[in-house]
């Protein structure tokens, strides 16, 4: 039996270091130099090429390396009998808030029209927004989302969450898929942490942008297939919204050429919201590649029913 | 009796007309068009002319617009028994508060080397610092810098605390003067917020940054005359500090051809960390104004003999 790490742009040698110091007898294998794809048994997958899977009989299980797991559903390669996983670490959503207020700080105090001042020598005092005039908005208040609303609501700003069935967290207010007007029009900076899903696919689109309080910002840390990207733009050349902050892109490395770059009122970063950090996640994988050896129910299943 | 509102670079209209609105009988007199220089009894000054209060024979007290003082223990027209006074503003904190914790985050998340990197182009993960390798140290644990601290401390970074006396704050380490090599040697992202003396001038010196853990950052939001500022230029060239955030400058607005200009390291914004809004001080200043008619003690005063 052994363990495939395989992904095209993250270095996996230090998820084997640290897998194989925590159990030296493990046998772990990275693609795309793998001695016997018979052996492989369990595999640990992030941005894998697509359809792989198909010459590995003995495959139990996929692991994502993080808490998206689109990757592995989409992957028609991978048979419906192989159960699949994903890695939950608290400093991943540790990670995700800091990111999160990092951006919401730098949005109410005007962080980067003073640093563009400060290039041509101006002296001008922006005007201020106040904590109170910030109304956050979480979409997706699964484990990642929930904890995230609850570190903004803890630095003091308003936070209302939206999610299909309502939520009672103590000072965060709740909405429900039928309340999405309701829910936009109290919100001005809008948090997208959903799963990537059919429902969810574009769904930060021009009709949403509309019903979001002014001035409306968009912070897209769930996956590039949440944005509708012409919408986007046209949102922002029509004041319909003031800026964006995403950290995923529906193709990533986002290209040179594209439409989102240059822009001010765009602000990009590449896909390092939250990072998986092999100290985070050896004991959670070498404990899954067991329990599917013995044949019992993983950690933090992935749903394809529900589709995360 | 009459009230003067005096400052060279702030708009004071509409301090006047909070006043006004919440006492119409009050007599309030804008610098530079005064009618009667002998009623005025009280004055409220920032960024005054030096040396104008020669001609108000019956100025009973003087109160600063800010948390600062430091330009009317300067003034050498204003008579020794002219009481003096500062506004405190629970507001101006928690300015003061976000204002540092924006920058912490951009620090520890590298939102600036991002945003230089977005316009190149490039699409590269820069190495993460984790939020435990932030080591934040408050230089001045007054009513603004004890409130900073424990906001910083609030949000899960470890904070230091630098202060004559000794203070006991849960969560926060707390040296003294003698103890400011410990201090310096526990603290990579230094923040200073003491007040202007002749023992803090130029506190901030390269034998100050020799002793700061790394990577080293200043985050000035004191008063400029705390820096100074060859030896910042000199650490940032000789990578003894890794940047620096300047809110405050020993001129002010600062130069535009000034060596701070044009530095990706240091971070420079104009002096808008806290900035008193009307709401916030007119009763207080309504109640100084009224306590000093009828000879009460002020609220807030600022003492010549500690400097602040």
């Amino acid at each position: 039996m052994s363990i495939l790490l395989i992904s095209q742009s993250r270095d996996m040698a230090p998820y084997r270091e640290a897998m194989l110091k925590t159990d030296p007898n493990l046998d772990i294998e990275i693609w795309p130099n793998i001695k016997n794809k018979e052996r492989v048994t369990f595999a640990v997958a992030w941005n894998h090429p697509g359809n792989v899977f198909g010459g590995y009989p003995n495959l139990k299980a996929v692991s994502s390396l993080g808490a998206g797991a689109d990757h592995l559903l989409n992957d028609t390669s991978i048979g419906a009998d192989v159960a699949l996983c994903r890695v939950v670490a608290p400093s991943l959503a540790a990670q995700m808030s800091d990111y999160c207020l990092t951006w919401i700080y730098n949005i109410m105090r005007k962080t980067i029209p003073y640093y563009e001042q400060q290039k041509t020598g101006g002296w001008k005092m922006l005007p201020a927004r106040s904590k109170d005039e910030m109304k956050i908005g979480v979409m997706g208040m699964g484990e990642i989302g929930r904890y995230v609303a609850e570190k903004i609501r803890d630095a003091g700003f308003q936070v209302n969450g939206w999610s299909r069935s309502r939520k009672e967290i103590p000072g965060i207010t709740s909405y429900t898929q039928d309340e999405t007007g309701e829910f936009l029009a109290a919100t001005n900076t809008l948090i997208c942490l959903l799963p990537h899903t059919a429902e969810t696919e574009n769904i930060l689109d021009l009709e949403l942008f509309k019903k979001l309080q002014k001035p409306g910002w968009i912070i897209n840390v769930g996956r590039g297939a949440h944005l509708e990207e012409d919408d986007l733009i046209y949102a922002l050349d029509m004041n319909i919204l003031e800026g964006a902050v995403l950290d995923v892109f529906k193709e990533e490395p986002l290209p040179e050429s594209h439409l989102f770059r240059g822009r001010r009122n765009i602000i990009i970063t590449p896909h390092i919201a939250a990072v998986t950090q092999p100290r985070d996640v050896t004991d959670q994988l070498i404990d899954n590649y067991k329990r599917s050896l013995s044949g019992m129910k993983l950690l933090n299943p992935v749903s394809r029913e529900n589709g995360y």
